[in-house]
Parts: structure tokens; sequence; C-alpha cells
């Protein structure tokens, strides 16, 4: 069964949309629009339950039906949604149990969307119902092309804390720990004196002092996710009962820390994704490549949809800047190039009510003779051009390990530092990377990672032993592996491995860890030459946040602190081990900015490690030129403010058909796509 | 019946009086003190309900007698307070369904003021009670002059989400909406299926996910403000079967959001207001004037009483800093100016207990022997001086529109920026007239606006059809109107209006906005001359906040924007429609900070159409002196440090009787208020 | 019976030991390294209660049994301790209503410590029935030296609101007031009319509009302490049915604002305390002095225990810096040259598991090859050496006031300004004196005063009017004051004392306030010279904060404001009355910080004070030179980064055995103490 759906014109393209906001009469210009745009697939029926299931087991799917055959006579094919993320207002009122609880206990209302608590039995039997009259009711017709579930798992209920999930949660931990010792065992409850006579006496991680079990709180997160993909799995079969198309549902991938996505991977048949810059950060077009290249790794190296990015603004940030000219074309290209076959957008029209209204569309408030609306039509008649790109994979050398229960951990309370986080630290080192047009994959520490020339692991601070094991295998293989500071500490119940820092690989990285010297407020650490045997431009980087006492057991110092608590000791070292090696930084260092690229900085530091590890990469580009092979494809998107000419390119031009023979110029702000010419 | 009480002296002088904290002996050293300083009108007894009725049902008057009595037999008339804001302790714990509740949901505790539920059937019988036997009692007493029902109604509790509030809330839906029907389509809620079956599933919005229904929001808002009018209406109606003077509830104009006083306004015999200024606040005698004047709008332009003030510091501001020298007669008198009977205080003698002890009063905890009691006996004596002020008007040729709806609604979460604030926005424009010594009204956008010469809408982002027919209407028939971005987008349902923004405003501006453009946070955009039409002045404007796509149609530009996101498209328009102009500024202008009137500012920009207006004031005087005439007074306020002169000034100075002949100088800080000779 | 435990060793060197953590075969490893390290006591289960009791009555103390024979065996003394701190997990299932439940009324959750109500009967009973199962057990053990009762009280259950707590309260007010109409007398609750019919009408003061009674939040402040009060005297009162060893509670001086420790320091056999530095914090190991001293004065000047403090970084604060070389030395040694009989750390081994991981320990992770490791080992031999300090007094010329009911009511909303704190002012005064290496004892206002030289003020907002005639007596008897601005404002009702302020000074300062004139955020006011009599050398000091207007009343102004709000006014006073004298300091001066010892400055200000008071103090020594003396031994700290030789020393080197013949050299960081010669 392929993973998406199988479309006429390749690369799907469309968006959410909602026609039951609008009177019949804008539907049929609603479908002129969309063909006018190419508009190809289309998210149906996201936020509709209330009008389909108007009252408690009443059902009026009269609307709908019209929709979809309206829809079908124009040729566009339908992503066919549950609107499960947004039950009736009689739910709520017919099953008060059924309420989100927050963590202060709050009970949190209605009149919005996901207000539900994820572990409520009354919400799996409505939900597992609507999804399975609606699957009844569509399976079969011929404009359905694909299923989505629910919408976003977890973006407002991530964690419910009401004694409806307390009392899942219990059930979960006996199926987890078997016996109340074995918790006691894990969570370390003699810690305080902490340890739990039955599981009956456990309560979920409600607002509490200081110092709230870690353990339990991991386990908490581990059980929301488990009950979201509880509801997903029901939803899922039920339509597995009518139909057999792909089924997926839209992750949120990376800004969705709640949800672990490499559980939910294998429950989906095509992973889809929503993605949305925050409009105000410099250089976003950067978290937007580590999005892709993260959601392509959750999809296992497979295609991927892109089910929602936005037109232009969005409505939820504090100032919704509206996108540059050429951005959204970018950012769509962009998408494609890491491993996409869809454009979508939320949304098809802008609404005129509710709380999205602000947030752009396809189809903008000001109509078709706007800019944006030439834009969508420009994008479409591209995408078509690109069919041919369609089902082709990305090919990564590099590495980078991702684990979102290390995130969660490294989140919790008193750690050494609130300024070491773990998505800072991995952008940090996917910035260095993107700069140096490295194209990276995304791991989960205990993957295989023999395909890998290299490995990094930034600020992976819980890692299980196992994992541990896996990263030595993965360097006496003969890997590069780079390790940054506070990583390997503690395993999956947040309890510290025996001895010296870093536990989990102590021998891997050849060396110990004596203290830790997080660093003040904005405080700074310089680092300068090692013992001799490192990288002579790396003089004169400057680490933040962290420095601490490495004592060498094996490895070699490649740079040492100049400075700070740890003057005199190693800052980055070396370790042979094996076939491989195993580079440690025992602080934070940045990545070069834009244009400065003197070698003092992360990318610099990294630069020796890729040259040894082999990896391929072109020389002498600007770090603005982002550039991705997906097969055949070259994809070169310029986010400066000059033409780049990029050399050592032969091939075809998709847009405009020309003939590159050894270079490519592309305009400032502009994409090229050349298909590559023999075996290049 | 007068809306205010007819005093010998002319201009009500005096304060908050609560004898109840007080022996008997200290009474009759007020009342001395009370006559040197010139008091004629005291409020009283706002605070005493739990000693008036120290039981529930069980009353005791025989100090309010007391109190009476000596105030009667030392010629002080009565403002009588029902002393409704403050239930006694024994109604909390008689009722506790009556206990407010907060939107998460916490109950509110006893202890302080105001912290009962507005729709409570408990306290609605509970406080008419009182209301009426107070009424019973005192009506016809020689000593009272009007009566004061409650005290600054929704100070703490203007809004209670309680399900004794939802109950109410229901009640007033089916009221506005008549059936669950119009309700859906009023609010929109075929946004993510959120129909409501009946009115049963509707809760009052309380905490939730981000993205709950406006429409409901602003039904809530509007909703609690008419279950304060119903408490006051029934306590005024207590009073009236009993006494038909005056009745009158504090105001807090402007700084009481929750409260659309528009929906007061004709609630009261007299408005009365309590204001305070924001000491930290540079040029906060602007911020005074503007509450004045809005106070004056809303008593429909009659004379209206300052009912609280403070002599020097008050005691909630984080930093209470005291009045400057002269500070406190310059308020005084610009609230007399602009159209205030009264100077009124809180309060008559400082406490020397509980939460209000380090607010200043009339009479200081240091006593008579201070620089602050000399300043109030003076302060009595210029105003018996004023006498002949009392019930004359200020003409204003100049509207400012302003709609507690629509400031509302922009606070509501997810709009385009954060930055863009309704009050921010009206401040602005107050203050660029205030500085070109312009008086001003303020209006509601429905309201009959033909008297004036122009009328300024400052970002009215709701803005319903009528209202925005009611300005086209005023420029046809020769109106000049100026409005700010982001106005008259959407109706009273938070609803965009059909087609491109500004759906209200498109026809009357001559344009239409293609796309917004939020700047980042701290970012301006430089704008420059327009078409060649426009006013040369206005080079090298600097916008913040805000930038967006106009599309002329029927406008013409008067300023581009020079960079930014909409370079090269219009800043400022202007349209010529019927005998009338409408002009349009596309972004958020700054008035000229004092002493940099270089006419490259908001401040600049109005003066031409000012000039088109025909809006009359003087020229060449520093924007540090207040002009403002009421009747055949001059008001002349020096906020500055240097003596000012005013040409044209012909008449008798009514502190000193100084013949002015042509001109008046008002020193330093000073005040001069002349009353003008023969028909000036 | 002595105050702590007889030791051979002299100081108690050791720290809390928590083996229930580690299996048995650590716990031989455990008392080798304690005896390597010279450990000789250890406090033990602190955190066991839920080992010890697994279910409810059902008890468990064999490993405890093998313990404390195993520490015994080894010759390591016990400071035992009753886990009462952390319930085990059963009591909360158990006893729901024993549960915390904060100001906002949410129900705090288990998972850590400390989450129980301070009122509970349930609490009550299950905490003295361990207390008394654990003291039968082990009282005649000859390793058990002492008792350690609960751990912190009050650190994140301080103040419950519970309807448990409100009866509670009810019956506390009984107690102290006798009737409600005595109660509203002292509340003031004339004001906003909130007398109370019967003490069934008050409530806690949980969440409420601002504005609440100030009495009943005072009141509640001390009802709270007493609850804990109650608890602890329980348990002690358990244990002592059995054993007549010393029983101490670890206290959380300065760091733990609501417990009014001067209430708990009757309770305890000895004072002990737990002190953490602020890492981030610059010149930390002032703030460590003022503690030390704080709680030797909290001892009535009897030697005390440091119970608990850190080897290196704690694991709570945002950013957790570790000690730098030779601060832990530093740190332990102020303590005992301040008073402390002991040097002991949280804790013995670092945790693998629980909230506390990241806390430093005795033995790091890292185990005994390490830094600290060596410096513990080193530490313990130092204090070998002091064995003589042990018993010996400190004697301090100059008392510093500190009121924690002071503290409280100046916390409370609605004061003038929010910049001014009680910390921060004695902090300021603490720090002026320390670097003129002036020890200092701290007392209570109403506490004798007439062994001290001289007694300083620090805005002690709260002062009765009994504690205002003790300050007038000791002045009278020859005594010199110093008190600061926003002194003796209200008595213990937070009621204002009649007439101007400060109310219960006015006399013994000679001078009245007219008016407060707190400054706007960041500012300041410039003070320099007064009528000629004062110190020249004051010249240009610089306010913050706060001005206001003095009206002298037999004081004259040795200095005047030169600007701000009240130029040309007194803002440093001087009054000889009786026999002494009495100084005001109408602003907020600043400590000299280190190296800028100009005069102009608050160290400046007090210079001439300590002269005509006669305090003596070592003359021409750097301020990061800290010297005590306790009894004969004189403690020599150098905090600076150069050795700083002190005259004036004979006698002999604690630690080197060097004869100090009229000096004693310091090296930079080091510590030099010197067993003084002869009669010196």
């Amino acid at each position: 069964m392929p993973g998406y759906p199988a479309l006429p014109g390749g690369i799907a393209y469309g968006g959410d949309y909602n026609p039951e906001q609008w009177p019949e009469e804008v539907w049929r210009e609603d479908v002129r629009l969309m063909r006018e745009a190419g508009v190809n697939l289309v998210s149906l029926g996201i936020f509709n339950w209330g009008l389909l299931e108007p009252a408690e087991g009443v059902h009026d799917f009269g609307r709908l039906d019209r929709i979809v055959d309206l829809l079908d006579s124009a040729g566009i094919m339908i992503d066919l949604a549950t609107p499960t993320s947004s039950p009736p207002t009689w739910f709520r009122t017919a099953h008060p149990g059924a309420r989100l609880v927050d963590r202060e206990g709050r009970v949190i209302a209605g009149g919005s969307r996901h207000s539900f608590c994820p572990s409520s039995p009354a919400y799996a039997a409505a939900s597992e119902r609507i999804a399975e009259r609606i699957a009844a009711r569509y399976a079969g017709h011929p404009a359905v092309a694909m299923w989505h579930v629910h919408n976003e798992y977890g973006w407002a209920n991530a964690r419910c804390y009401c004694e409806t999930s307390a009392e899942a949660f219990r059930a979960w931990l006996r199926e987890r720990h078997g016996d109340v010792a074995a918790l006691n065992a894990a969570w370390g409850t003699t810690f305080w004196g902490l340890a739990y006579g039955s599981f009956e006496e456990v309560e979920p991680p409600r607002i509490a002092p200081a110092g709230q079990l870690t353990a339990l709180q991991l386990d908490y997160a581990r059980f929301s996710v488990d009950a979201h993909i509880a509801n997903f799995r029901r939803e899922r079969d039920a339509i597995r009962r009518f139909c057999d198309l792909p089924v997926t549902t839209n992750f949120m991938i990376p800004n969705c820390e709640p949800m672990d996505y490499w559980r939910w991977a294998g429950e989906v048949d095509v992973v889809s994704n929503d993605h949305y810059l925050d409009a105000g950060r410099a250089d976003n077009h950067i978290e937007l490549a580590m999005a892709a290249d993260l959601t392509r790794s959750v999809a296992g190296g497979r295609p991927w949809m892109l089910m929602e990015h936005s037109t232009g603004a969005v409505n939820w940030q504090p100032r919704n800047l509206a996108k540059r000219p050429g951005e959204m074309r970018r950012n769509s290209l962009a998408h494609v190039a890491r491993g996409s076959d869809s454009v979508l957008f939320f949304q098809w029209r802008a609404s005129r009510h509710g709380a999205e209204k602000f947030h752009s569309a396809m189809l903008p408030h000001a109509g078709t003779d706007s800019g944006l609306w030439r834009d969508v039509v420009a994008l479409g008649a591209d995408l078509r051009g690109l069919a041919g790109v369609r089902g082709s994979r990305v090919e990564a050398e590099v590495a980078l390990v991702w684990d979102w229960e290390s995130y969660w951990a490294l989140e919790l309370e008193w750690r050494p530092s609130v300024d070491l986080r773990f998505r800072e630290r991995v952008e940090a080192y996917y910035e260095a990377l993107w700069r140096e047009h490295v194209t990276v994959d995304f791991a989960h520490p205990s993957a295989d990672l023999s395909a890998y020339r290299m490995v990094v692991v930034p600020s992976s601070y819980l890692l299980t032993e196992a994992a541990g094991k896996n990263l030595r295998r993965y360097v006496e293989a003969g890997g590069h592996l780079v390790v940054s500071c506070f990583s390997g500490i503690v395993d999956e119940n947040d309890t510290i491995h025996p001895g010296a820092h870093p536990g989990a690989l102590r021998d891997v990285l050849g060396l110990s860890v004596e203290e830790f010297h997080p660093l003040p407020e904005g405080g700074t650490v310089p680092v300068g030459d090692g013992d001799g045997v490192g990288n002579g431009d790396g003089d004169g980087l400057t680490g933040r946040i962290w420095s601490e006492r490495v004592r060498l057991a094996g490895a070699r110092a490649v740079h040492a602190f100049t400075g700070g608590p740890d003057a005199g000791h190693p800052a980055v070292t070396r370790h042979e081990l094996g076939a491989g090696t195993a580079w440690y930084v025992a602080t934070a260092l940045d990545p070069a900015p834009d244009g400065t690229d003197n070698g003092r900085d992360l990318r610099g530091l990294l630069r020796p490690v890729l040259d040894l590890a082999g990896v391929p990469r072109p020389r002498d580009l600007p770090d603005t030129l982002e550039l991705v092979r997906r097969g055949r494809h070259l994809f070169l998107l310029n986010h400066g403010d000059e033409p780049v000419t990029v050399r050592g390119v032969s091939g075809t031009g998709v847009f405009d058909g020309a003939a590159h023979a050894g270079s490519a110029t592309v305009p400032a702000g502009g994409v090229t796509v050349v298909e590559l010419a023999g075996d290049t």
C-alpha cells in the first residue's frame, strides 16, 4: 500500500478545506479556483464533528456528501478527516468526566478544540463511533485518496491530570513495571522515602513542591503519548474495517515537545507533518530544514507529506509577520527537497470568523486580485514540473541523535544549568552542518547507525546503557562520533549511571568528568589549542553556558580551556577506538553566524571531523545557498540577496528547461532545481 | 432634577468621609477642619454595610444618624452612599454561592471588598434591602444632597465565572439571540465545529486552550456589564421609592476596561468619576485631560462630578510617588476646566488601619501643620472663586471615536500583532491633538457626529456595518475623517466583514488592504512623500508596529512608505467623498514628544487636516501650556518650568481679579483662569 | 544538658547520611571513607519514613538497626532524625484531608516532600507515632549523640490554606484575641466595613482582590509558625519520654522568610542551621557571615551547629555554580569563626536518583580520585586542629535589629514603594559594618540592648510602641542608635501609630516625617552636607528608592538632600537624648563596593557613629579580609586575590603551628587561625 495518494500531478498540492464555514455558492467558486491554482488534494472535514453529529448519535452527512461529490466532479482528491480533535459541545455537557484537567487541577473549558481528556472512555467511544460512521459512508468513494485521523494530537491536551487519567496511568504502570517493587526500584523511591506501597498510591505529577520524582514525570510523559496513540489506533482500525487506503495523522515536528514521534512513526501509513515558521526568528529557513529532515527521519527515510504550512502570516504568534517575497516558494520547495511529496497549506480560504481568521490562506480575504493568490497559482505550476521528484529519496551521510525522552528529561527542574537545553544544542549542531551544506538525518540513539560516516550527539542527557553500547559499536566499526557536554548522564529512569560522568559514554569517549562547572548567566569561557594535536584553526573559540573538568582516560586533548574554572584542562577531546574516533566537546559552542566563517566556532570545529569521516560536501559556496540532493534532482535555494553560481552542476533546469553544463546560477531569493544528467 | 447638588459655594469640594474608622471626638475635629478648608460636600457611608447591618437583617443606624446630624449642623452636604461594594463578612458565610469565581475557577476569598458574584440572587436581595433601609431612613434629611450607589462597579469582580453566572449568561443569551440557531450564526460556530445544540451547552469563557470563540468572549463581556447595571438599577430604584434627589455611582474612566460606560451613561442622574494618575508616567496630565474629556462625553457634554482623585500619592502602584508642588491644584482645575462641577478626593482623613492607609488624604497623618493641608485649604479658596463656572459647558470641534467593545475585541488573543492596542493608539491621537491645543470630545462610532468639524477613528478594529455607514454619512455631509490602521475589520461578533479589509470602511476610505504586515518587535518603517499631493512637512515620519499593503480605489496617496515590506506603497491616503474628506493612516505614528515639533510625526500629520476642517486653535503656544475654554471661562494651565504668555486674552483673572487686556501670563507650574470679557 | 554532642574531635564533622539509597556493600565503603575524612557525626534517617513504616502501623527497623550498629562500630556518632518532613505515600492516600492546599486553593500533589498540612490532626498522630517508635528503639544506643527532628520546617508548606487550617486558625484567634470584638479592634475592621460577627466568619487569607486585611495576613503568618512549632514540640516531647540527649531541628536562617526563628529559639536544645550560598551572587561570603551571625543571635550567643551546607554546587538554583578553589574551606571556617561547633554537609554521598542527584556531596559521583574528595579530607584535618574553639563565644559590640514580623509586614502589598525591602536594607547595613570589620549580633527590637555600644535599625517598618520605648531607654542610657527610613510606622496589627510618622520613634529620633517621597524606578537623590555639624566626608552620597520630608523636633541635620523632592531638607539627622545619640537616615544608602572606600556611602556614614560609640575595629585592612574573634581564636579569612598581612596578631597558628609575633600574613584565598597569646 502506498504511503500517500497516487495523484496524476505528482506532488500533492492543496490544503485544509473547511467548506462548512461558507454557503454553498462559495463552494463552486472554491472548486473553480482550486483548479486554477492546480490544487489536486484537499484535507476535508477536520473540524465538523459538531455538524456531522449535531446531537449524540444523530448524524447528518448531507452537506459532506455534497461537497465530496463536488470535489470529485472537479477531479480534486480528498484526504478525508475524522473530526475528533474538536468534540461537539454536547459531548462536554453529556460527559463532564471527559474534560481536560491541567497540572494545577483546573478544569479546562470548552469553546475551543482539544479540551478533552485523552484517557476518557467516553471520548474513546464517541470518537470511534464517528470515525467508523465516516469510514463506512465514504470508503470506496472515488474522490477519497487517503484518511486524515484527528488533527495535531496533543496540541493542547498533551497531558491530562484528571482522576480518569490517574486510573489509566496506574494501569499503564502495572503493564510497564509489573509490580510495585519493580516500580520502586526503577523510580529510586528510596530517595526521600517515597516508596509506594501499591499502585493505588501513585498520583499523576500534579503541581507539587520542587523536587517531584523525576522518574514519575518521565513515565507520565510516556504514558501520555501512549494514550494519544491508543486514540489514534482505535480510529485507524475503525477505518481499516472499511477501507485500505493510507491513514495518517498530522504530526507537529519538531514543535510539540510532549509527543515522542519515534513512538508514533510505526503507527501511520505515511508520515505527515505541520510546520510553521517562527516569523520573528532570524534564519528560520534553517529551522525549517531541520524540521523537514527530522520528519523524513521519523518516516524512516521514506517520502512524507507536508500536511500544513502557511502561505503567509500565522495568527498565534505575538507578531504575525507575513512572508517576504519568494519566501513561500522557497519554504515549499525546501520541504520537497528534503523528502516531502506534497505541499499543503492551512488553509484553502481564509475564515471570516473564529480564532484563525487572521491566519493566511491560499485564497486571502483580499481575494484573487492579490499578490498572494498569484504566488499560489505560480507555485502550483512549479510543482507540476516537479512530478518526477515524487517517491525519490534524500541521502544523508551524517546523523544527529534526537531523543524525545532525553529532551523531556533535560527540561525537568533541578538540572545543573537552566541554560543548557536539548533543543538549543541540537539546533547549534544542525546549523553548523547546514552551513557546511551537509544534509543530515536524525536518529534515535539506539538505532542502527552503520550507514552514517559521522554521528553527532548533542547533549543527550538521558542515554541508556544499551544506547551507549550502540554508539561504541558504531565507533569501533569505523564511525566518527561527536558528543557534546552533558550527554550520557542518566538512564531511562533519570538515574545517574554508576561512577563518574558520563556513565554511558566514559569508555567510548575515553574520559570521565570530575565536576560540572555551569557558567553564570551570560558567562563565557575561552577555548584555545590543546596538546598540539588539534586543529590550529580552533584558536580563540568561545564556550557558553558550561565548562567541566575532564579527566582523560584514553582520549587526548584537541583543545583546552584557556580560562574559566577549567583553565588548562581539556575542552575538546578525541579518542581513537577500534576503527573510528570519538570526539567530545565539553562546552557549548555556537555555529558560525552568517558570513563570518573563520573556523573559530562550532562549524570550524566540525570541519576536520567531517574531513576525517570523508563526508562529501561542496566547497566555496556561501552559507546562504541551501543545496540538497533528492534522487536525481538537485535543489538549490538561495536565501541571500545576491545571485549565486554553483559549480559542478550538469543537467536540465526543471522550471525553465535550461541546460546546465557545469554550473547553475540561482537568482537572489530564488530556487533552481536541476534534474541531473547522466550518472552524476 | 439637577444632575448634582445645588451647593451655595458653586463647585463641590470635599471627599470620601469614613468617620466609622475614628472615635467620635475626632468627628468634631473633622467638621471644624472641613469648614476651615471650605469643604461643602462629603461622600458618606461607602464602606459601612458591616456596621449598619452587623448581622443579617439586624440594623444599627445610631452612629450614622449622629454623623449625619453633625454634618448637617455644620452646613456640610452629604452625598449619601449605599455600602454595597463591600458586603459584610456574614454575607459570605451565609451565602457561599455568592462568592466570586475567577476565570481559572478559583473561589475568591473575603477580607477585601468586591469579592461577590454580580449575578448572585442573594447579593441582589441583600443589597436592595440595605439600600432601601438607608433610603427610607435618610430620604428628606436636609443634609442629604444626592445619592452615591455602590462604589466603583467592577473594580475586582468585573466578570465572575461561577455556575450562577453561567446560568444568568444563558438567560441573557436567550434574550439577545432568541434561539440557538441565531446564536450559532452570530458566533460563527461552524468554525472548529463548535455549534451549540442548546443554550444549556454554553459555558462562560473559562480558562481554555488558545482559540476560544471570540464572539463568546465578547458576549460574556457585554453580559457582565449588564449584570452590574442590573445591580445598580435595583438600588437606584429602591432609593427612588423614597427620594428624588440625584443618584450616581462613581465610574473609573478610562481605567476600568471591562465597564462599557456608554451602556452606563443613561442610568445615572449625573455622571461621576474617579481618576488617579499613573504617578510614574511622563506627561500624565495629558492622560488626565483625556480621562476628563471622555467622562464629559459619557455625560453627553453635561457637567459631571469628579468624585475621587488624590491629594498626593496613592497606595496601590508599585512606587507611589507623591504629587509635585502645584500638581494637586493643576489636576483639580484641569478637571473643572473640562467639565467637572466638583473637586472631591479620596479621602478626607488618612486611615490608620486597613489596606489604604498609605493613600494620601485631605488631612494627612502629619496633621494640619503640613504643606499638604495648606494646599488643601488654598484650593478650597480657589474653588470658591470659580463658582461661576458651575453648569457651563465645554465645546469641542473634534471628536475621537471610542468604543469599549472594540477595545475588548482588540485585546483578545490571536490578533495580527500584540503591539497594536486600542488604548495606545487612542492616546497617541489624543496627545497629538492635546499638544495642538485642540479640545476633543469622545464619541461612539454610531453617534451623531454632525456637530464636529473633524472625527478621528484610532484603530477601531470592531466597527459595525451601521457604524461604517454612519461615518460615510458624516463625510459625505462635509466632515473630515481620519482613520488609523486596523479599523473596521470585524463586526459586533468579531466576524470579518466580507471581502478585503477594512470591510466596514473600504468605500468611505476609497481603498482596500491586501495584506497586513506587522513589524517585528521594536521594528520601524520609514514614511516619506506620496504622490506630490501631500504635506511636504511629512518627510521623514517613522511608523511603528504596523505596515500594510494599501490598494487605492478612489483615494490618493499623501505619503508613501519608503522602506519596509510596503516600500513604494501608500502609507497615508486621502479620499474626497461628497463634501468631505476621509484620510487613512496605514501605520502607527507617534505624537511629537515635548519640544520637538518639527511636523514629522502624528501631530504634523494632523495639522493640515485640522486646517482643512477649519478647527480653531491657538498658534505659537508651547505644548506645555494647556488651554481649555469652558463657557465664559478660559483655563490656562502651565505644566512647564517657564512662565508662558498667552495672547488674545481679555477679561478678569478669577483668582486675583487682575484685568487682562489682550494677554495673560501664567507662571511656571501655575494656573490662570480668566472670565472672558464681552462676547469673546 | 549540653547543646550539642560531646565529640572527642572537638568540632563535629560530617553530614546527612542516606544509606537507604544504597546497597549494604556500599555502607562499608562509606564508613571506611568517613574515617579517612575524619567524619565524626552523621545525620541519619531524615528521609526514610516510608521505609521504616512501609504501611500504616507496620514498622521495619532492620535496615536502620544495621546501619546504626555499623556506624557505632566505626566510632561515628549519630544525629538521629525523625523522618517526618517526608510522609510515606500511604499517608496521602489514607488521609486526603491532610494534603497541603495553597493560597489559590490548589491541592498540592505528592511525589515530593513537605506536601502535608501542618495543622492536620492525622499528621500529628502519625508523626508523633513514628517519632516515638524511633526514640523508644534507639534511645540509649551508644552511637546516638543527639536528635534531629524533622527537616527544614516550612520548606514548602510554611502556610496551608485548607479547611482544617482554617478551623485551627479560628481556634488560634480565639486564644489570641479572646472575643471577636477584640479581634475587630485589633484588625481595624471598620475599614471597608469588614467587621466580623463571629470567629466562624474568618477565612484564611486565600487569594483575594488587592487590599486584603493586612492584620489578618500577619496573624495568619504567626499562626502558621505556631502550627509548625506545635508539630516540633509533639515530636520533641515524644523523644523526651525516652531520652534526654539534645534535640534540634535544622533552621534555614535567613532564607526562610515565613519562619519566625525568634519564636523557635527557645524550643530547641541547640540551634542548628542549614545554609546555602546563592552561587551567582557577588560577595556571597558576606551573606554567609550575616547568616551565621543571625543564627548565633537566635541561639542567644551560644555555640550552634552548622547542620547543612554544601561542598560545591547545589541543584536547585537556575545555574548551580560549583565552588571555587578554597571556597568550601573558607565557608566552613567562617561558620566556625562565627560560632558554629560543627561543619556538616548535605550530604555524605551523592545520590544516583531523585531530585537532588546534582547536589554536591562529600563523596562525589567521581569518587575519591577527585579534587573535591581531597578537599574534604583536608578540611577534616583542619577541623581537628580547631578542637579548642569548641564552646567558645563570639563577642559583638554592635547589634542589628531583625524582626521577622516586620519583614512580613513590609512585604505585604500596597506599601509606598516595592523597592524598599527589609532584607535589602538589613543587608546594606550589615555589609557596611562587615567591610568595617565589625562583628555584629542581631536582636529583636524588644530585646535587652544594653550590652551594645551601637544599635542599627534598618527599615523596621513594624515596631511596637513597647519596642519604641525600649530603643528610647537604650539611647537614654548612653547607647548610639542608627535608624533607617520607614521604621516605626505601624504596630503589631499593621495599624499606623497615632500622629505623624514615625510614630514609634518620633521622640527618640527628635523629628517627624511629613510626607514620604518614594523615587521612580531606578531614581536617585543626592545628599550633601547638612548644617555644618556633620561629617565632611559625607559629601556626595547618593540615595536610592526613597526620600521624605523630615521635620526636625530636637534633632539636628547632619546631611541634607541637595536635590530631588526634598532638596534642602534633612537627609541624615542626629538627636542627643539622655546619655546617647539617635541618628536617622531618610533615604536608602548603599555600602561601599569593594575597593572604593571614599566615605561617600553608608560605610562612610556609619564610621563617625562607630567612632562616637567607641566600637573597636582594625584599621587599614582591605575589606576582602574577614576578621572574627571567637574566644581566644582569631580567624582571618582572605577573600581576595592578594595575600594580606594583619598587624597586632601574636599567638600560634592553629593549622601550621607558626608563631606569630605581631603580625600574620594570610595567603590569597586562604584562612589563618591564630590562638592568641597571653591575655590579648
